[in-house]
């Protein structure tokens, strides 16, 4: 499994992801998913990937191919995002198609995967999509700034807390971080080392933050021994029940 | 949807569950999914119930039927909550064979319900399970003291941080409460009313705490705004990130 997620701010774009795959519980492998292609000062593009590992790694491949040959449409050359979004779906479908046909020797298996782009072309203002195994794609929103791929559910609650387009920067980050670290926690397939970015608006650089935290890095121990007491103490200055219990007698049965 | 959970303390039981049913967007009522059946000072016990709703009813509509016709095995006259377990495991099966029988018209349409079983009779100590459909039984252990049913991983990283077997009573109810607003501001077919239930160990009586908070409740309101509050604190006071991008100087591509 694998859990990604990136977050469309006023100042730019948050790019989040773990870095476990498992094809079974003894087949688990460590590999990064998220990659950058960028050509400075004039784009910049993040895409995260999820789900299955060979359909992932061979739509990267292709995009890269695609840029050494040159191709008519490729990462470098698309007017905008959304093509890129669109080329991504496509490439993708037909990558799936290779191995899921109807009736097939691999008739109902899954080399289903879903990505996330985000990225900036001179001109333009950031876009951030998420890319369906179908090759369709849907953007954030300023009311939903944020879009997750994989084991998605566990982490959903703290963004939904805490994120708004308007969020700063270095807490949208920690809160990717927590995101993250909290489903690792809770699904065991899901593990680090943690990646995370930070693309900056109009700047068409790379990126402006990023780190990459391995099992035992100091600031991801720091991160969550700090969110756990920080849990409690939330927990402990939450209103107390017992005027709820004093205001609606208990009914007997 | 649903969603249900139960904690085993130390020092008792704590039940939570939502009251939101739907059978497709348009199709959306509220059903209590709490179910308490005591013998004062004899026995005391709590069902949970998620999935399909015919099931469930059925479900508690037959064990009520058991009790009315004072028949050999029932829920008062069971000598283990193990045994009551198995009962309602049994019920649950027979109920869904009812309507998914091979091949007949309702082939491949889901009657499935899962249940959370908790409860104590005299002379033993108290026990928690939760029933698959299947008709079998897990139970709670000191290692990992609560089980959930329905909607259950928006919820689960908080239990996973706070509760322990030996929690407090008043943090294990309000971080159950927690979990259920979590989930029902994550996916919107689990809402209100929240049902809230403390049975203390030995007391053998329905309950030591119980309370229905519906939409629009005071203590609900100022639950969700306190940990709202709370939370973002517990943001604000987590390391900064600026230490980690200068001591991992960003590659760049």
């Amino acid at each position: 499994m694998t859990y990604c997620l990136a977050i469309a701010l006023e100042e730019g774009l948050v790019f989040c992801s773990d870095s476990r795959t498992n094809a079974g519980p003894d087949r688990v492998s460590k590999y990064s998913k998220m990659h950058r292609f960028s050509v400075p000062y004039e784009r910049s593009m993040v895409i995260l990937t999820a789900g299955n590992l060979a359909t992932s790694q061979a739509v990267i491949a292709q995009i890269q191919r695609d840029l050494e040959e040159d191709t008519e449409v490729n990462i470098f050359n698309a007017r905008y995002v959304s093509d890129v979004a669109d080329y991504i779906g496509e490439i993708s479908l037909k990558e799936q198609q290779k191995y899921a046909k109807k009736g097939g020797p691999n008739a109902g298996f899954n080399a289903s995967a879903t990505f996330i782009l985000g990225g900036q072309i001179k001109g333009h203002a950031p876009e951030l999509y998420m890319i369906y195994p179908e090759g369709n794609h849907i953007t954030a929103s300023d009311l939903y700034p944020y879009l997750q791929i994989g084991e998605t559910k566990y982490g959903k609650p703290i963004l939904d807390r805490i994120v708004r387009s308007d969020t700063p920067v270095e807490t949208a980050m920690r809160c990717a971080l927590v995101s993250v670290d909290s489903t690792m926690r809770s699904n065991a397939t899901v593990g680090p080392p943690l990646e995370c970015l930070f693309y900056r608006k109009d700047s068409l650089l790379p990126h402006e933050e990023y780190c990459i935290l391995e099992e035992g890095h100091p600031y991801l121990a720091d991160l969550r021994q700090s969110w756990d007491d920080n849990i409690r103490l939330a927990f402990d200055n939450l209103p107390s029940l017992s005027a709820v219990f004093e205001a609606d007698p208990s009914p007997d049965q």
